[in-house]
């Protein structure tokens, strides 16, 4: 009638999800984490369409992603929109839009889901979720301190330890004054950051090779401070710069996050951090990538839409995040919602089943009825393949006594009880 | 230097909507009494991307979709894909994906976002989310009737009286059996059926020449059982499908679903469903749309992916229960998830107040510490701003004391008390 003979094929489309109700359950897993502490911390949830218009990310996201990575498309009224690839962008939109209603600070998180066109590979898919955090307005050292102390929280909301991972940071603007300092140009400080992002991913001889066709001689020098510990830190001691990440670094161990490692190679990927830089990794070798990162972007509202607004925050995705939870063991074994089956034996009145499902229900107990008219035993079966934990036997008898049998599936007590001591039981 | 002098402007994409966090809140408010609702009957969450492969619906929605409404484009590997427009064709591949693991019946939800290409209005937008319930590999007529209770007890949950609204109700299948009876040829049946559809937008004489051009003599007969309020049922009698559906009709009124109406012309626009077909209307003459509606589909996921299993269920828009819940007022006062501001006197150790913080927090208290540094008073004015209940002065004085002040700015009652009092004050 519709297919015709052909069938289709079951698969999703490329490097994206399909979550059935067991996958689902770690992604709401994961989302409840997520939320709770960032709730805790005063952050107020906010979302956005996953379409945006393409002039958004041609202006301002560096060229690799709008050129390669950009899920873009022309729409019926030939309008150039985009599957947002992050969200940082949309917020600061939304930032701008109501720049003179919204109480500043403002302290807000999403969830959104984002697109990006690239090969399917652990860690990385076309489409992932990313818990979105940021605080708008403050240019005190607490706004970006207080964002990684919540992030720690999650951490340890999730059951990691301070061994488990290294919270690695940096300073964009201690870096572009370190530049300054070593006379490069300014014009050079992009690319030059660039350079130093790959350090650890090249060889030294092909490092220094690249910088000296930057900077001359110069790379030398910047080789040895960024290889000595303190290095940066010593020649840039009398800075506001080095001062404010120092005051930055100070609050967070006097918090209690002493995995914190100042790393002046990292500079993530986006052009638009100003000033403190972050990335989360595991210290599992298994699995060492990136967490999670962020940074502050204080030009960015205003070079995008001309409202002059600070902003620190993080972006710290579903996949990553599942890849470490695993690796360190962490998933809880997560039981379906369900916890009452209803069996029902033959012959029973249905009407009167699905009124006592509607009491229990009242009591806000979870409650499936098994409509399929199959065996007892087959019914309980089935319940037991769910990984529903109890089951409540309702037939004529059950009914006219109000007593049921009541079966706690995982240690396989049975009892025969009213439905007051159900939902004792199941609570 | 990134936008250069040309600022862009502030608006999302045309029909989509930005979620301020007042928006978010209500958007929040109705996912969770869906949620509450639909797991307490025992209905496990599943979730996909919101690509698919456009193939999924050339073969089977009805045509206006595929050409006119569909959001589709090529990615870069030239695969076309598709913005989904509805669930349904997602979770049918879904459960013929994994047909042999699934324990049957499976009672699923989903709240995912849908596309359509349309001209945005009233209780229409190009994207909106719809709240998706399904029953898979069940006949029972209580599978039926269990998909509509559940909305119904949705109904009530959101504080909405019998007579706010009607279920209006019809058959696929007693329709192309009346057809039958009628001796109107099975390849018209489609065509009458939409026919059926438009009866009530369109002019008594319009509808009888269209429906004359189609099957001559028979429509007079054809209007005079549609219009008499049994006529359909009277005729039928004898059939299965009238007693199926007046079986679920029965079991409905049982259960206190006295607001049911048997409506012969309703039949839905999609091609897919083969047995009931409902829909939930507003009766306020102000917003009388359809709210929410579905049906059963046993033939779809054989038809498209070879898997035998039947299937009813129904999609509910937030944009139609926004109208809905607003027309009637029953959308409560929400308050921000925050509950406590700590406003912080000059000159007091920020790092002490971060700690009285992280001991609510550990209580399940929501806290956000005011970092403006701005006077006292006006950091109470911001919490009164953001619309945060209490209040909370952590000063050098009150770091000593461990007596803080503490403010309830609904009744403006403020007291001097420890942590622990704070604690119980908000919950």
């Amino acid at each position: 009638m519709f297919g015709g003979d052909k069938k289709l094929g079951t698969e999703s489309y490329k490097g994206v999800r399909d979550f059935y109700p067991e996958e689902q359950a770690v992604q709401n897993y994961i989302f409840s984490v997520w939320k709770k502490v960032v709730e805790s911390w005063g952050y107020a949830e906010y979302d956005a369409s996953i379409l945006e218009p393409l002039e958004l990310y041609k202006s301002k996201t560096n060229e690799e992603i709008v050129n390669e990575q950009l899920y873009s498309f022309k729409d019926k009224g030939d309008r150039e929109v985009v599957l947002r690839p992050e969200m940082t962008p949309t917020v600061a939109r939304m930032v701008a839009g109501k720049f003179n209603e919204i109480p500043m600070p403002a302290r807000w998180y999403s969830i959104p889901n984002l697109f990006r066109y690239e090969k399917p590979q652990r860690g990385r898919l076309r489409e992932h979720w990313q818990l979105n955090v940021d605080m708008f307005g403050s240019d005190s050292p607490y706004a970006d301190a207080e964002v990684i102390m919540l992030a720690n929280d999650i951490m340890k909301k999730f059951g990691a330890k301070l061994d488990d991972y290294e919270i690695r940071i940096n300073s964009r603007a201690l870096m572009d004054a370190l530049y300054k300092k070593l006379e490069i140009p300014e014009e050079k400080s992009k690319i030059i950051s660039r350079i130093i992002d790959k350090k650890d991913k090249i060889s030294a001889e092909t490092f220094k090779e690249v910088l000296e066709k930057e900077v001359g001689e110069t790379a030398e020098k910047l080789i040895v401070i960024l290889e000595s510990k303190d290095g940066v830190f010593e020649l840039m001691s009398d800075s506001i710069e080095a001062k404010y990440l120092a005051d930055i670094i100070s609050i967070l161990e006097k918090h209690g996050i002493q995995n914190l490692k100042f790393t002046p190679t990292l500079t993530r990927g986006f052009d638009y951090y100003t000033g403190i830089v972050f990335e989360l990794f595991g210290t599992n070798s298994e699995n060492s990538r990136s967490i999670f990162g962020g940074g502050r972007y204080d030009n960015l509202i205003n070079d995008l839409f001309g409202k002059n607004v600070s902003a620190v925050g993080f972006g710290w995705g579903d996949v990553t995040t599942r890849d470490f939870l695993k690796t360190h063991n962490l998933l809880p074994k997560l039981s379906p919602i369900t916890q009452v089956w209803i069996v029902v034996p033959p012959e029973t009145n249905m009407d009167e089943v699905y009124k006592i499902a509607a009491e229990l229900r009242e009591k806000e107990v979870k409650v499936g009825v098994d409509i399929s008219g199959r065996k007892l035993g087959d019914q309980i079966i089935s319940a037991e393949k769910r990984g529903i934990p109890h089951v409540l036997v309702v037939g004529t008898e059950e009914l006219k006594s109000k007593k049921y049998k009541f079966k706690n599936l995982a240690t396989r007590e049975e009892t025969s009880i009213g439905l007051n001591d159900v939902i004792k039981c199941v609570k």
